[in-house]
């Protein structure tokens, strides 16, 4: 079959022609119909130190993904040849007491997808049964090919008090672009959305934010809106010390900050100021909660309450990788996905 | 000043001339603009058991209110004349372990105006300033005369988890049509709307219900809509006994039952298959929290999330008090108020 | 081997040879030590309106125990022969939305050893390796085998919020003194536990209650202890209609009663004065959280904390199990167990 | 009346005679009789930075008390001469949004006694109504003057879960050592305490320290407690940049660090391996919750669970001031009092 492959420890990916996958007889074979590229596929294609230090060639790379459901195992129970599914790309080992205690987002023994095993950037891909997530009839493969990255926004968004909130999203990637989108469906009462690119800023209007603002701007649209006291919650979701220094500032006293972004080197952090006499609660979000946050998107999108529609800004075949990897670089993307079949 | 007065141990209120109430150093006087009514404002006009077991006549009636205050004690520092407001209508000792433990709507020391002292269907009410909510600019004196039912819907809900839920409102009263709508602005995903009355129902698709049913169709529209599991949250806001056995029968296994609606008499439970083994929880909701429910209301009304304007139904002046209470009792009403002035 | 048996649809259990169990391949066959006796198996025992509506003959009896691990399926890979273990008696699907979402104790697809397949009341029986739990080394076979009511116990109290609570216990069963013992350890700062019988009463005493009293003294108590204000805590142990009336009438205002007790027949509640006004939560406790409480059930045991030792006040061998049933019967055992080897 | 009075703008406080304080109609005056010297006395003694920037001598400085009502103002109904009391040192406004929905110890507006105003090494002091805490019969004024840095303990401890969890504490100053007590009688099952000074250790095993060890040390014995997984829960109470970064590497994936310390300086934190990635939350502690830490703290001391009466080291008259001082500076004290009367 066709696959996007990182053949050797140096840049770019290879389009090459592999063998099938085999299944175990707890795993299902899937074939892809769409997959979302992502800011972790570009540090493979990019070859940069944490990829050298993680993964070891050669390796299907892709992480997000829908298609159809091909074979299953001896074992397997509740999935169908035929299935229109998507899967969560962690695989956990189910067994250890965080995945015995509902943390399986933080098990230690995971083992990603297109990361440290095959992944989804071919024409079709191995997975688990348990790992399984079925689409609603009323959820295209568009959508369903970029649930993971979804899904990072609904962890993000969904284990903050947000029904009435005043919310600041920093970053409007397409994971921040989800988050506004989904705030709004969950009832925030304000949206204010940052972002140094105007065309990241527009999506983020589209999706429902009430203010779409400069880094530069931020601070005084947050006191404006806010009586000068902060917002209730700040979704972190750039990375960059700026911004996270934004965050603590603006959320008010006893406030919440959720935080994604993910920081290139360490940050200066005058936890006294800060965080301390704040009061602040600071969560860091990893992955997807298994499986509390896939049933919150098959229920948002069932309804029809978020659509991440806009939110897709290019398409591709597996041959134009390159291109790809070039539109997220640009900075100006929403998400980017590939058509495989 | 002109007062709606329950004038002595006998059904029906009486219009009254009584003199203006004078204020403590710690209250403010408020000119009342809008009042609404409630059905215990027909439990004590009808005088039945439960009137004729708390109040104590003459009093002037009425709970909910907005108006404009025209005085303030000495020691009162942030209301001010000429101020928009609501207020909260259960005065609470404040200084017992359930107030100082965020725990005030459950106060046992609490007195109710209208109820335990004078009301708000007159001219003028003094109110200690603790008790005052301020009027967002966007929110008119109409709605602001609703916030105490307002208030009862916004606790009813926000206590429970309603982005993504699926949610079965049984009883359109106007507090079971708020509840619709604030669960739609909360993000649920799909709601349900039960109620004998056609009128009510109309107002409650108005506001925001999927489906709005009869008792008699409950049971199959759930199923239908939860792939046979039930709800995952049931507001109960009619206290009649079929449905609250029905909420108790719909609800999923490990879900909650908000209980507002008041039964007349005892039901029967049975405790092993509706509650114990079904591993749900109950909560019992009383008046608003103080003042989280409060500040929540003001920011949905403020985004215009939520808009309860259709809920009015009927207008009254003071002087016809007799047809705002048979408007009540018609069973067809939204939420019926006085225009005091 | 050895087992007991429903062998027909008629009162008593039967001492028979039946068939070792064979295991599938993610299963584990585990030799029994030691098997607690439960109402259940009276039930079933006594054949019952329950028992016949839901147990089919023949059928191994018997759900509570511990013992050693002597053969492992295939496909298993974190259970080994030798090893000390326990196990969830509740066999769940593993893959419904409520098992997928941290609510496998209301899976609905539950099957209950010793009710709806064999059991383990026998030399031998045959577990998915999903549901064994291994013991600390700490842990004797004793303990192991009374995880089942334990895990109640435990599950009951820490969905409460313990340290610095005031406590009452209403039932005395073994699930009742066992929540004493947690309750003390978690750091409860009183707890009432009320019986009708005296040698269960010592026991609570035993465990750690600070007062132990019959049903007619409760009230008294409570309010001497709460300032006249009632318990934050009702942990409702017995099903007796008058204790369950009692836990509504004793917690404070804004409390919460947890509900484990199963009465016999339907409850004539007064929702309004029992619940709604009071502003309680009610929270029906239906098996062990998988596998939190099994996690926290390790903890207490290891450090010390909770030792359940004195409740286990009964054993006999597996050829005694009518003098195991009576002992139960009596209304004054603890803990009555089986020694199988 | 004698004071201790921060005079100048210098080092050093001054024992002077100052006129008693006078009393609004919502305030009562209290006699001092035992008074709790904190770090931040220290800060104001030295005159440093921060003092430098928040201080305005003179003053009367202290604000950790307890003692007997001696007059109280004509509004005060729930306070009696005669009554032994401490009070919440931390006077907010009551009336902001932060004040009105439960985070008072967040309030914008707060002004500290013995920093903001004047506070309590005197012989009498001035408290509004709403911030006096009655002492329980069976608490001292010993145990009445150190209510506020234990109650930063209890703060810290009982916002997260404690019952059966694996906690290090960072941290054996007086606080840190309460923090111990307070988890070992909330039931948690394993608590390591660290420090570098073996008398602070020594205090902290007094209090239930299953296990005290040198920073150096802390790593391994987490471990080897822990399955090689990491604590629960890290409760920092040093503010010392190592301990920080011990915390989130020591806490376990999905763990929670609470905080209170607070380090001189900022601190670089690498967010992507010590919060993000990890799934942690992280909490920062000021204050005392309004007031439900304060009731916990009375559950607790009455009960005898807790009894912090080891921790109290040294006890001087307000004579000694600058022996106070030093002996805190010494950094093997636990907690310094004045016997004022």
């Amino acid at each position: 079959m066709k696959a996007l492959v990182k053949a050797s420890a140096a840049p770019g990916f290879e389009l090459r022609n592999v063998p099938e996958p085999t299944i175990r007889e707890d795993e299902v074979l899937i074939r892809v119909r769409r997959a979302g590229v992502c800011g972790t596929d570009v540090h493979i294609y990019d070859w940069d130190a944490w990829a050298r230090g993680r993964v070891k060639p050669p390796i299907v790379v892709g992480h997000e993904f829908a298609g159809e459901v091909v074979e299953v195992g001896r074992l397997v129970t509740d999935v169908h040849a035929g299935d229109r599914v998507t899967a969560e790309g962690h695989i956990v080992d189910g067994r250890c007491l965080l995945c015995r205690t509902g943390n399986s987002h933080v098990c230690p023994y995971t083992r990603i997808i297109g990361v440290d095993r095959d992944g989804c950037f071919a024409e079709y891909i191995a997975m688990p049964a348990t790992n399984v997530w079925h689409l609603d009839d009323a959820v295209s493969f568009d959508i369903g090919g970029i649930h993971d990255p979804m899904g990072n926004a609904f962890h993000t968004v969904l284990t903050a008090e947000i029904p009435g909130a005043t919310v600041l999203v920093t970053g409007c990637g397409p994971i921040g672009i989800f988050a506004v989108g989904i705030c709004k469906a969950a009832g925030a009462s304000r949206i204010i959305a940052s972002d140094v690119n105007d065309t990241r800023l527009a999506l983020a209007k589209r999706m429902g934010a009430h203010d779409i603002v400069q880094p530069s701007e931020v601070e005084e649209t947050v006191r404006r809106h806010t009586e000068g006291l902060g917002v209730d919650v700040v979704l972190e979701m750039s990375g960059v010390p700026s911004a996270i220094h934004q965050a603590f500032a603006l959320v008010r006293v006893g406030g919440r900050v959720q935080m994604l972004g993910i920081p290139s080197k360490p940050v200066d952090v005058d936890f006294a100021t800060e965080i301390v006499f704040k009061g602040l609660t600071v969560y860091g979000v990893v992955g997807r909660r298994m499986y509390d946050t896939w049933l919150m998107m098959t229920r948002f999108l069932r309804s029809g309450q978020f659509d991440p529609t806009p939110v897709i800004t290019h398409r591709f075949p597996l041959e134009a990788a390159d291109d790809a990897i070039h539109a997220i670089k640009s900075g100006t993307a929403g998400k980017v996905i590939f058509e495989v079949a």
